[in-house]
């Protein structure tokens, strides 16, 4: 996996264009001393040009938590010595419909990803965590709530708004009855958020051993979808299923779980979905929806959500130099249930 | 056609099981000598069963008018000499969610189809509109309004309602953009709603030609699908869509006309979609929804809407012993826009 290693020579070598050495701080400028950023499969995709839109080089890295070490001049919501949080936008239009409606991640002109997308100033692309330091526009950082532990963190910059976004769009709560689909960095950011908005919350998974690991997470119910009697039990049983699954795959037997008047929000599969039966959407009138992280305010609402619920994510802490390994095992999913680079280990990457 | 040819004959020769000579009237029920009924195209997949579920002999047709000739002891919003309809249920279980709500479409133990669903009495199938009479409790009777013209309304109670009520349901009204794709017999029902509720309406077609008759129905524009730049033009311009295309189709232009939080409802498509990109859901967190018919009030509801606008089918009326040329044009979507039997020929089919 050349690309991968070269993700980590990047890291180590590549002056962050964000950084003093290449911009001078703008007047709301915020400069953040990295201590950890988490590890998202999107990262990887970017890595390997899965997407065919990679500009190398890449530093990625959306999942960022650190300390404030220096300020721009009218910066007026954070103080040096602050810790806050970077998630996958450093920049937006600011003037749009979406953007006027706190739903910054769906700007009509295309929000300034955290990496990988073009700048102005000083040049080139942005470069994002997997890195000392980052800089953006006060208005693109987070607070974040003081009892939260900082590894943990991390991944709700990505992961955490990405699965709270939704479930709290479609109002979920209690007397619900809501799915989540697949057990992985997603997934199970997604049990803990509906357990704790009070619905009845069900790990849906092909895999039966996952079962005790959903419920410590917070499931009130395990449902085996290859079961199917158990399946079959569950038929227009579900106010809201979250689909995490990052792949293309068979829908139609979740979209039988639904109520009428059900959502099913995929937040997973970026490839196309190979067959949508239409017919199970009409009878009962069902949705088949897509929700993309989630809009600053809200990335604020749900670190302060996990700060009054005490969630944070389950992670495992990597050194930079580990980054290879890390993506292979993020490839057979093999991770409970982040990667975070601990990124005081960059300078011996 | 063999098999459209079948269906005439069974018109002709095969008594209404819901006739007086088959069931006295329960004390709600009501008898209607129907007038007119509509040609579906859910008709001929019955006839030909398309679907592997028809049970014959079939009668089909659920776009019925006529005039009420007998009464039951205890109804008590009907009496005879009054004009009514009848559309795609004679029955549900009325105590479910759905059917307390007043969706008895979603009825969660399936709704009484007026043809080719089991009952128990008289026992058997129930045939539909394509005869000389039939008999529903009357809480699924509909009351036509006096100023509508029966031919033309005969498709309101399944044309008419399948395109009413998703855009009632997802509250289109004046300063939304609406498209309509698909212009046959949901989608001329389609454009005629949507401008009457007061929503700027674009036709949405492959075939220009269909332009000046679409403007005609009410739209305020007309798009041209196989037009890139035109369809460049109105990406993210909408607020809903409703499609009416009758088969698997390539979803993913339309997807993309949708503004932020859009919906695309399909109401054409029973067969499966064979792509559905999930990233266009996410990229807009659009919905793809869909819808069947609608609740017995919400179809009044619709037919009064249809009294005060002063809107009904365009149809082209046939006699019974047409329905297999009928048939055979209208795989052709050889029709402007909805073919209606007159049922007073049945005797000479």
């Amino acid at each position: 996996m050349k690309t991968a290693s070269y993700a980590a020579e990047a890291a180590k070598d590549i002056l962050h264009p964000y950084t003093i050495e290449r911009r001078e701080l703008h007047d709301k400028d915020v400069l953040i001393e990295i201590d950890y950023c988490g590890v998202c499969h999107t990262d990887l995709h970017f890595v390997n040009n899965d997407w065919g839109m990679t500009e190398y080089p890449v530093v990625p890295g959306h999942e960022i938590v650190g300390k404030i070490t220096e300020v721009g001049s009218s910066v007026s919501k954070f103080k040096v010595g602050d810790t806050a949080a970077i998630g996958c936008m450093v920049n937006a239009c600011g003037k749009c419909a979406s953007c006027e409606t706190g739903n910054e991640q769906y700007c009509h002109a295309g929000f300034t990803a955290t990496y990988n997308s073009p700048i102005d100033d000083p040049g080139g692309f942005t470069y994002g965590g997997y890195s000392q330091r980052i800089v953006a526009d006060e208005s693109f950082i987070l607070k974040i709530p003081v009892n939260l532990e900082l590894t943990g963190t991390a991944p709700l910059l990505c992961a955490g708004i990405t699965t709270y976004s939704p479930l709290q769009h479609w109002s979920v709560t209690k007397g619900m009855k809501v799915g989540v689909v697949g057990l992985g960095g997603l997934g199970h950011m997604g049990v803990k958020f509906a357990h704790a908005m009070g619905a009845h919350t069900v790990m849906i998974t092909t895999t039966p051993e996952k079962g005790n690991d959903a419920k410590s997470l917070g499931a009130d119910q395990v449902l085996v979808s290859t079961d199917t009697d158990a399946m079959a039990k569950e038929v227009g049983e579900f106010d809201f299923i979250l689909n995490t699954i990052p792949v293309d795959h068979k829908i139609d037997p979740y979209l039988d779980l639904l109520k009428v008047d059900g959502t099913m929000c995929v937040v997973g599969a970026v490839e196309p979905l190979s067959q949508v039966n239409a017919a199970q959407l009409m009878f009962g009138r069902k949705k088949l929806a897509g929700s993309l992280i989630g809009g600053i305010q809200q990335t604020q609402d749900m670190l302060n959500f996990c700060g009054e619920h005490n969630i944070i994510s389950d992670v495992e802490v990597i050194r930079m130099n580990q980054i290879q390994e890390a993506f292979e095992r993020l490839v057979k999913s093999d991770v409970k249930y982040r990667f975070v680079i601990d990124m005081k280990s960059i300078s011996a990457a």
